[in-house]
């Protein structure tokens, strides 16, 4: 398998977005980015950016959302880590063929026309892992 | 605060470094790197690469060391994620100053070479940050 380019993001679950915000930009100073309701994941993000990668802090948009159940049962932390590959499918059909269990279907669409798909946890020693692959005009 | 680079790592506890190792190559495509053992820290680390990000797998070296208490209360997971910054000193006192709670003493001598130091999780949204200072021979 080839084609991994990079860490696209890392995600956080948080309960306050605005202070979970000040926090990572003061705190830590990474740059401000763009925030964004995702209805379809049931969240709303803000991007921070450490540099070229993405720090990326969700809210559950409802108490059905599966952010909120993470919240629930883990409190706030790391939610899933996201691989930048150049080919979604191909690295979401490698992994499978390797023994990985997906967690959902994919490629399906991400925030900001990028095509995404995940793998179980219990597949990647307890990491939610995501592939992202971003056309030139997403990155 | 200014300095963030970027992510330089991040580390996920795991029991067997060899079954790990060889998930993350095979599954994600990532590419080897050096395992060495950190006695200070109670772990042997087997760094892979996904792009510029280094992905360091972690296992307890005895049962008193810290990642054997994590992986007891929580299994294997995400431990820590690494901020790379151009003086590790300075991104903890900005921290401290913003009145984030340090994770032990720092800056401290890191794999390779670095200098690192620790925020503690409650005062970043669950997340265990470390900061890592290379100089341009260890990277």
């Amino acid at each position: 398998m080839t084609g991994i380019q990079g860490v696209d993001h890392i995600a956080v679950a948080v309960a306050d977005l605005d202070a979970a915000t000040a926090l990572w930009r003061d705190r830590f100073g990474l740059e401000m980015g763009p925030r964004e309701k995702i209805p379809d994941q049931g969240v709303e993000v803000q991007v921070m950016f450490a540099g070229p990668v993405r720090i990326e802090l969700m809210r559950p948009l409802g108490p059905d959302s599966p952010v909120a159940r993470f919240l629930e049962k883990k409190g706030p932390g790391i939610h899933h880590i996201a691989l930048a590959v150049d080919d979604c499918g191909a690295a979401r059909e490698a992994a499978l063929a390797d023994g990985g269990r997906p967690a959902g279907e994919g490629p399906v669409p991400g925030a900001g026309g990028t095509k995404v798909a995940f793998l179980h946890p219990a597949s990647a020693c307890g990491v939610l892992v995501e592939w992202v692959e971003r056309t030139p005009e997403d990155s």
